[in-house]
């Protein structure tokens, strides 16, 4: 792996470090209603419908923003005025899909179990049966809070047999692990995670047929996927501005997974990288907040030290001195720390990271890492 | 002016040609949660309310996204469910405003004329005089459809007589033309138009006391700017993942603008492009569809010629393959075509496009561009 002189490495779940080529693709400006980027755009739909191995039922729509742009134009496109959401919940990013409902004025409901307890498609199964109104399920692949990946195959399973419609976050696992199923109305991922792409573009793999029927449910306009897919359908153009560069850059990255070997050289990659991170740091005695099978190989979150001479602000700063940018703050509710190992990184800067961890924990004098 | 190599370039009223620092800018990757990009975020911010010389009274809240998201975020944001616009119309993004709103199912009513005909102070006076109802107006100052310029100085005049709000849609204007007033509660605009950043991020300029009692409005989470601004307040970050490279080439351009005088430097110089453009296509016989004193220094609308021989698509691919990228296609009722004159271009650019134009007719067997 080559890392493209690339520091600070951003060992964060996004924005991550990205490869050189896919930032100099960023060196061009694109006319944005011209044939090129048009091309550019078919690219980047055709690869991602590709990947996810749905292109003779869906079709991809970009969104421009972060990936709860996307979630959001989501929610708001499918989802009917007197539709009813059940949305699985162990983390910010389900909670999130509740405030975006509620938003929406879409009446939802939850099923929430603990930020280390994968959701149980059995209670999911009885809360179905029981809620006849509910006609569409949100589930979060993988909850980068903690980094814990849900049964998603298993859940799609009783969807179906329940017979309501299936929307998947995926942001922080496609690219790098399989879906486990197909059987989704939507799947919602971002540019700038496991594809490794700038950020600042998300999208959203859509049933076609469920799709077309969606017209004048979205309660906007910039964020009306039925609107956008009828323009691409139109004349293959964006309805308004896009981010060019950043499609430029995303197209790169594509370019870059295929020839990774897609979701399997990527995820190998990236299972590698956790372990190298996991077994370095328990070996300081910090201690993964999950269990190994449990565990997504995107985000790693380790319980805090008890050491007293443990100061998170000052571990994060020596380790950005060093080149290593890890995540500032916590996410779960438990007291934790989070490094990702995503991104355009190898081996090489997993160890690097776990040596620049060890020689700070020895500066500060801390003698574990272990949790109280 | 130094044009860095960037071929092809874009003639078109954004995205638009950047400077070769804007696009290397964009060459090294940020933690979107890191000091670095916090402090990028403020510096932006901080520029662009001096910008519009409002640092005492209004704050600035990035969006990313297309203009249209910044407008939607805007109107969903500071118009309350009970509110109704009144949006002052002459081409499609007056136009716009109304769909948004209707989505948003926010009550509006317009005043509409011509694309040729500027907005007149006293209809709207007269408007906003019959019906109490009206809380806000919206209007666009330079409408990027034909071209025209309204006189916003006149119009928030006459909106404050009346005791109602204004926004303003400056998105082709701002940066290069003064907004003739201070007395709005809101001003959008775009990184990739007169600022000259790459498309991806828009903003919002907005007066601090009406946003802090706008909590609750936006019917959206994504485009809440209210909730993004307590989040800037907080700790200076974004709520959701930015675009982290949008952000920091636009900071480069906006530190370009700066260089280059602000919005008289960069007035200056568009007025410049704008009057070679035109004298050297009047030279060819082609005609402006204003008339000077409407025109602005933004985008040129063109009547199509009279002559058979003359063929659009031609005319594009081929000013296209010399390097110049104009706008593929019309906005405007009347037949016609635009070419831009914003960007990272100068003298020597607008004279190559000019020369390029001659060239391309010749080849056609066109004699003249005159229209019918």
């Amino acid at each position: 792996m080559t890392t493209d002189g690339n520091v600070p490495y951003l060992l964060t779940p996004g924005p991550l470090t990205t490869s050189a080529a896919t930032k100099q693709a960023m060196l061009r400006d694109w006319g944005s209603r011209d044939k090129d980027f048009i091309a550019l755009t078919a690219e980047i739909r055709e690869r991602l419908v590709s990947i996810a191995g749905v292109a003779d039922s869906h079709t991809v729509v970009p969104v421009q923003g972060s990936g709860t742009f996307a979630v959001e134009a989501t929610l708001g496109t499918l989802v009917p005025r007197d539709g009813k959401v059940l949305v699985l919940v162990n983390g910010a990013y389900g909670r999130r899909m509740l405030t975006i409902l509620e938003r929406l004025g879409r009446a939802a409901t939850s099923v929430e179990t603990a930020e280390d307890v994968p959701i149980d498609p059995a209670v999911v199964d009885a809360v179905l049966a029981g809620d006849p109104a509910i006609t569409h399920v949100a589930a979060v692949q993988c909850e980068t809070t903690s980094g814990i990946l849900n049964p998603m195959g298993e859940i799609a399973a009783v969807v179906a047999v329940q017979g309501r419609r299936l929307i998947i976050d995926a942001m922080s696992a496609f690219g790098a692990l399989p879906t486990e199923t197909t059987d989704y109305d939507a799947l919602v991922a971002s540019s700038n995670k496991c594809l490794e792409g700038v950020p600042g573009l998300a999208f959203a793999i859509l049933r076609r047929e469920v799709l077309s029927a969606s017209a004048d449910n979205a309660p906007s306009l910039s964020l009306d996927l039925h609107d956008q897919w009828r323009g691409f359908e139109a004349n293959g153009q964006w309805r308004f501005t896009p981010p060019t560069h950043v499609t430029a850059a995303f197209a790169a990255a594509l370019r870059d997974h295929a020839a990774e070997g897609g979701v399997d050289g990527r995820g190998a990659r990236y299972r590698e990288n956790c372990r190298i991170l996991i077994d370095g740091m328990r070996a300081m005695g910090f201690e993964p907040l999950l269990s190994t099978a449990l565990q997504a190989p995107i985000i790693v979150t380790f319980k805090m030290p008890a050491d007293d001479k443990f100061d998170f602000e000052t571990f994060y700063d020596r380790l950005a001195a060093r080149g290593f940018v890890i995540y500032p703050g916590k996410l779960t509710e438990a007291a934790s720390f989070r490094i990702g190992c995503i991104g355009h990184l190898g081996s090489d800067e997993m160890h690097g990271a776990v040596g620049a961890a060890r020689d700070v924990l020895k500066e500060m004098g801390v003698t574990s890492g272990a949790p109280a």
